[in-house]
C-alpha cells in the first residue's frame, strides 16, 4: 500500500529478475494500472521516464520517476498453472497468478479479476512482423526502476519464477521493494 | 452467441474499418478470450490462420481459419469516453466500450468486466524501440476475417468510432458479423 505521492522503488538485487507487478487504485479495487489503455494513450509498449501509466478508466495511477534498465513489458500475461502445464509441460510451478492471489487475499480478488501487470526488467523483443522474442533481462546487480503513486495504490510485485525461458536467465532471484516519501 | 463448432466471419464492408472484437465462454463469463495470454503463449502480436487464440485460463476458445487482410492487433484498449475526452479533447464522442456494455446488456457486466478486444483490421506499427505506431488500416472492401469457435460462446464485434486517428482513415463504416455452420 502506499500514500498519493509516495515513491514506490523496485529494486533487482542478483540482476536479470523479472518482476510482475500489479497496481490498484486503494479506494475502488474495480480500477487499477492498465497497460493496455497505457500503451494506447501514450503509444508505446515500453514505459520510460516521465511516463504517467493510467488506470482501466485512463486516470494517472503512477509515473515512472527513474529508471535504470530501459526495458519493462507491458504485453505478456503474468504465468499461471497453465503457462507451465501447457507450454512447458510442467505440472505445480510456482507463478505469478498464484503469487498475486496469495498477496492480495484479504482484497478478495479472483483469479479472473487479476489485471494485466506490468512487467519490470522484462525484456521482450517486438518485431515489426509482430513476432514476440523472449530476451534475456538486460537489468543488473542493484538496478531499480521508480514510480510515484498518483493515488493511494494497492500494489504487488511477483519476482517471476519463470526458469524455463531466457527472460530471468534460467533463474530465480529476489527482489526488494522499497516504500519511501522521497525520491530514494 | 456461437456454438462450438460455428464459424464467426467479420467482413469489412467499406475497407478500412477496425472492429473490436471480444469473445467469452457462454456458460462462464468470467472467462474470455484473453489477446495477452494469447500474445504470451504464442509469442505473436498478430493472429494468422491456424493460430488458437486462448482465454484468460489459457483454454482455446477460437481458431483463426481465414483471413484476407494479415493486420490486426491485441494490444491497444478499445476506446472508451475518456480515450476521446483526454486524448482528444472530445467528449460524448461514441466509443466500442459503451457499444459493448449496450450490446452485452443482458449480461450485466460492468465497464470494468469488460475485456481486452482484439482489434481486426487494425494495423499498428511496432517497433522495437517500443513506438507504436497508429497507421491506416489495409484492409480492402470486403475483405473477411473467420474464425471457428472452439467452445460455446457469447460474442460482440463493434465497428470501432475512432475517426481522429488513421486507424480507420478518419471515417467509420459498417462491419457485416456472419454466423455459419459451415467455412464460409
Amino acid at each position: 500500500m502506499a500514500s498519493k505521492g509516495q515513491y514506490v522503488s523496485v529494486v533487482d538485487v542478483e540482476g536479470q529478475q523479472v518482476g510482475d507487478f500489479l497496481a490498484f487504485n486503494a479506494h475502488d479495487m474495480e480500477e487499477h494500472l492498465s497497460t493496455n489503455h497505457t500503451m494506447a494513450s501514450r503509444s508505446k509498449m515500453i514505459p520510460s521516464v516521465g511516463d504517467v501509466l493510467l488506470t482501466n478508466y485512463r486516470n494517472p495511477i503512477l509515473e515512472v520517476v527513474a529508471d535504470e534498465v530501459g526495458r519493462h513489458d507491458m504485453l505478456i500475461a503474468a504465468c499461471d498453472p497453465w503457462r507451465y502445464l501447457y507450454d512447458y509441460g510442467v505440472e505445480g510451478h510456482r507463478n505469478c497468478s498464484d503469487n498475486f492471489l496469495e498477496a492480495l487475499s484479504q482484497h478478495g480478488l479472483k483469479r479472473h479479476q487479476l489485471p494485466q501487470p506490468i512487467n519490470l526488467f522484462q525484456n521482450m523483443g517486438y518485431h515489426p512482423d509482430g513476432r514476440l522474442e523472449f530476451k534475456e533481462s538486460v537489468s543488473r546487480a542493484g538496478q531499480k526502476v521508480v514510480f510515484r503513486a498518483l493515488m493511494d495504490i494497492v500494489g504487488a510485485v511477483s519476482a517471476c519464477p519463470m526458469d524455463l525461458n531466457p527472460v530471468c536467465n534460467f533463474r530465480v532471484t529476489d527482489l526488494k521493494v522499497l516504500l519511501t516519501d522521497r525520491a530514494p
